[in-house]
């Protein structure tokens, strides 16, 4: 069995290292070999723009995932014609516009916030009366890590926005006072049994998650999302990993968006859960059945942003796990993660607070 | 950082899968690529009698480290002329030798098995009076899963045993109908920091490890096992993970052997524990702090040997972990493993019993 993923950064390194030892080979799609993945397996050099490269590389391999949802629908749909593409082309297209999302939302009774299609200056203003400032314009395709985003604070900033984003399609959504920011990471066999891991708290400064803490406990709200996420699978025939963002308000859930993937909020997995984000997606693709997602820890994610902390200081909490991307420095690149993982959550938060005085 | 490791076998393979997430590369030194290692990293070719390949080898790599104790000496100090090497050329060199082995825990006043140096067939004449029967002839080196060993039950078996193994130096060890086997596996940092795994519980068959188990709950041995494990860390400058084999009788420790590198018995660190022992390993010899060696949740690793069990079957166990060195099936040879882990020690025993049923 021989797996190719589109895409050869830091998430194809970690499913790659959690396929191998399974027995799976792996194959990544990128441009050069110089990313994240080559580290650990072969690069198939090509672009998504050559229909001739994308025939080569789908040959080479069994199974085809993919590593980020921004990436033409027409590669995917072509390599799909030579061998399963996992997840669908459907959970794709949704996934990589904000407009289909909300509106699956909508459709699948899954709570979210108050939003609009944008395409003109009028729809803008539009917006603003009926929905109500502060909002937030976002484009609707190709955002991330807060990229594509411009805060709307009153009518003034109706102006501005338009012109830094106008050019795009974009969408207008409302404005959320949350209490906190949760994820839920599921997984879907083959033969549609699903998993969920347990909810995780998650921080972010600047549009950028800092920090997830895992198990985010409240059974109410795990059963809820949960119950979301099944109609999300079904609906998508989804296969394989998928993460949904909520805002927690009023101690109900809002959703905000979908991954279809593994999701930085779930690299503790890998140290603190039964099996990680990571084998599940590789074992629900290949075919194969999905292991527990419970945590055997209480367990945490701090991403190492623009510069890597000291690796020998931050390995000298005896708790905590460094990964180290092989990328180059770049501000707001997300370089490495540092996994926590401790019986004792006073111990833990501990550590969290130490990795804060840890120079770079 | 780039590790060089002598060998490329299924240890070599996960100690590459442990070093590359934290940001070290690694490079294996074989007689060819087809090895478990070539899987996730990449091979330096060459032999261990070419003084020209281990310079060349050497000049590669920042540091060096074995997965086999059953090496020459002689090469290992040629390496060690240009790279550090770790452990120590005096752990490699007692551990490789049996009788070594005994007289240093006899010095360290490590209980062992009665034993004699046997180097004729008068010796073994005289050590079956002093000793007694049932005992068992070794070869001194290059023995492991039972291959070089003889059983005597009796007077008649000294003749044939030293006509199969006359032609080696041998060992004779007192028999001993032990309780159970345990090992503990232990890791010493570049400044002397010791960290100690729960004694684990191991059964095997024809020689062979089958299946391993921990945490084997009993803190007076658990204690008495660590402060053996310091006394011989200490004497042998070790740095990295070191095992040492019990046999348990009338409730104490008799050592057995000692290797000098991660072992079979602690491949269930992968997923059990809060840190493998071979990111362990890796970090001693990295000159990096050792991370915590707890149980997680109770776990079992089950051998795979001469054929591989049907992975999608064992896979639909929930608490399962499959592991596949990449190696073709032979009678004997370790193929691979499976790893369990669970909180619930009725559902870990329940799956243990459950892959005995698994066809190959």
């Amino acid at each position: 069995m021989k797996i190719g993923i589109v895409g050869a950064g830091q998430l194809a390194q970690m499913l790659a290292l959690a396929a191998i030892p399974i027995g799976i080979e792996v194959l990544c799609l990128a441009e050069d070999n110089t990313k994240p993945a080559a580290t650990v397996t072969d690069i198939f050099i090509g672009e998504l723009n050559s229909p001739q490269k994308l025939h080569e590389f789908a040959e080479h391999v069994d199974v085809i995932t993919y590593e980020n949802e921004n990436i033409p629908v027409d590669a995917i749909r072509s390599l799909a014609e030579i061998v399963p593409v996992y997840p669908s082309i459907k959970a794709l297209q949704t996934t990589q516009d904000r407009l289909l999302e909300k509106q699956l939302f909508d459709r699948l009774n899954i709570p979210t916030v108050k939003y609009a299609a944008i395409d003109s200056m009028a729809d803008l203003q539009q917006a603003s009366e009926h929905i109500g400032l502060p909002a937030v314009l976002k484009t609707r395709r190709f955002g991330y890590d807060g990229k594509g985003q411009y805060r709307l604070a009153n009518e003034d900033d109706c102006q501005s926005a338009w012109k830094t984003l106008g050019e795009h399609p974009l969408i207008f959504e409302n404005f959320i006072a949350f209490e906190t920011e949760v994820s839920l990471i599921s997984a879907r066999d083959q033969l549609g049994n699903t998993h969920y891991y347990p909810l995780i708290e998650n921080m972010h400064k600047d549009g950028i998650l800092r920090l997830s803490y895992a198990p985010w406990q409240n059974n109410t709200l795990q059963a809820q999302a949960e119950r979301y996420a099944q109609r999300l699978l079904d609906e998508l025939d989804y296969i394989g990993v998928m993460t949904i963002e909520f805002f927690v308000v009023n101690n109900q859930l809002l959703a905000n968006e979908i991954a279809p993937r593994v999701h930085n909020s779930g690299h503790w997995t890998i140290n603190g859960a039964a099996t990680s984000q990571f084998e599940n997606h590789v074992r629900a693709i290949s075919n194969l059945a999905l292991g527990q997602t419970g945590c055997l820890a209480p367990s945490a994610m701090i991403n190492m942003i623009g510069e890597l902390n000291d690796r020998d200081e931050v390995l000298k909490i005896p708790n905590a796990h460094f990964y180290d991307y092989a990328k180059s420095p770049r501000p707001n690149r997300k370089l490495g993660h540092i996994n926590l993982v401790d019986h004792d959550k006073k111990r833990l938060q501990a550590s969290i607070d130490k990795i804060q005085t840890i120079k770079c």
